[in-house]
């Protein structure tokens, strides 16, 4: 109902009544309002792109906001620890080889030929005293940040359990959107 | 005003008054409240990213939520189901030569070294039962998903309206920012 | 509390206790309210992608609302206006000379072999008298979009404040969740 058709400031029913309606008005609103939660799709496995997912995920969790990260396709890669090939089919084999085996591996959305980029990228972090994406992975998980490994995209690509860091949450993309309809802002990377 | 402003839990004014004003201020919250609603603007054209951004939303439609997807820039090459070069100047030409002709060209954002990517990406989740983007595309339109193509992208890049998918919404990006701002989550893919 | 937890309709306390109960929670819910505002990080320093992040910004304050723009990594290529060598370390130096010197060479994401997408892109734009990206990025400033430059960023590549245009604002990843949690829409660009 917009503001011109609601009975504004006029008495309508008796004061008993009006409380009682305030009330559930005042219910429903608190029950719609976001949490104070930040939540992120992270679907790109480029060292840069994961640095700002990651940077972003721990300077909120710092601002006291409740943080999921939802990784699916290439952002799968950053979780990785090892490389199983044993049991894949041929396709899933392709995959892991052709895809970094770790976060240490992940290449830079630009500048990559022959790997320069995401040398140059940690080499000049570094320089500056910027944590790496490897520190900034557990400062996340210090101060629980919640890691969420996409199910659909690990069974397609043939990513097991096994291949990836320990402690991750599984979920679906209702699991994504439970948190991002619930959360101050949204971000796809 | 603040909370350290406003009143609150003294008795300013009658009964009556503070009935009103509570009525007021309720008012102007729901007016302010965010629809059942996401967002989404899609502006890359590979296969993988607008795999994800039908996957989401399709997820958000089975939710409940209602769902607009704003296609622009490459973006528009996924809802292209025939190339018309007639009448077209010589860049838009080239560009409709350069870009793909329908959904089923798109390229990947990884390995796309001779087309491999998406066919492998397409094999992968045949072989998981995952619904193809051509599907994923279908249910979109029946689960009541609003597709809007972006005018000014479609003039720019000299694409028709007899060249995308029959039944497409059209508008600007004062469409897209006016279901944005009543979002509960807004994307860009 | 949910709202089959909250006491509703029924007489909980007097009329008084009841009123200022609610004046209590209506403010607590102004106050989380969020303003007329959108928040986006420009990651990217593609010309299509920037392109997009002003259309958009542009088009929003023309809506009324607040816009903050805060650049980062690639992104802040779009914001300068010159390349300082001296006194850079080496890795500076190289990332300078491997990146554009300004807005007019940013690359576009897709055709970029021998420079041709972004001359095309431009082109086909003014043929349809559509702004081009200085003339808009003119226009976010005249309608009082914020630009913000990522200090961490800057820090890391090197970029001084001498290289980019002025008069813009600096910040770190705090001053962009304090604006995303209070925003209608965040997006990533």
């Amino acid at each position: 109902m917009s503001i011109a058709e609601r009975p504004v400031g006029s008495a309508a029913g008796t004061t008993e009544e009006r409380i009682a309606a305030l009330e559930r008005r005042i219910a429903e609103l608190e029950a719609g309002q976001p949490h104070d939660k930040v939540s992120m799709v992270v679907f790109s496995g480029d060292l840069d792109r994961v640095l700002a997912a990651f940077i972003i995920a721990t300077g909120a969790a710092a601002m006291g906001q409740q943080v999921d990260m939802y990784f699916t396709f290439w952002g799968l890669t950053a979780l990785k620890e090892r490389t199983e090939l044993d049991g894949k089919t041929l396709m899933q084999r392709m995959m892991a080889l052709m895809t970094p085996g770790s976060s240490k591996g992940l290449p830079a959305s630009r500048m990559n030929f022959l790997g320069a980029g995401p040398v140059m990228l940690r080499a000049m972090m570094k320089e500056k005293n910027v944590e790496s994406l490897e520190q900034l992975m557990d400062l996340a998980r210090e101060l629980g940040v919640t890691i969420i490994a996409c199910d659909m995209a690990q069974g397609v690509m043939g990513i097991r359990d096994s291949e990836l860091m320990p402690d991750l949450e599984h979920g679906g993309v209702g699991t994504f959107l439970a948190s991002a309809l619930r959360s101050r802002a949204t971000l796809f990377i």
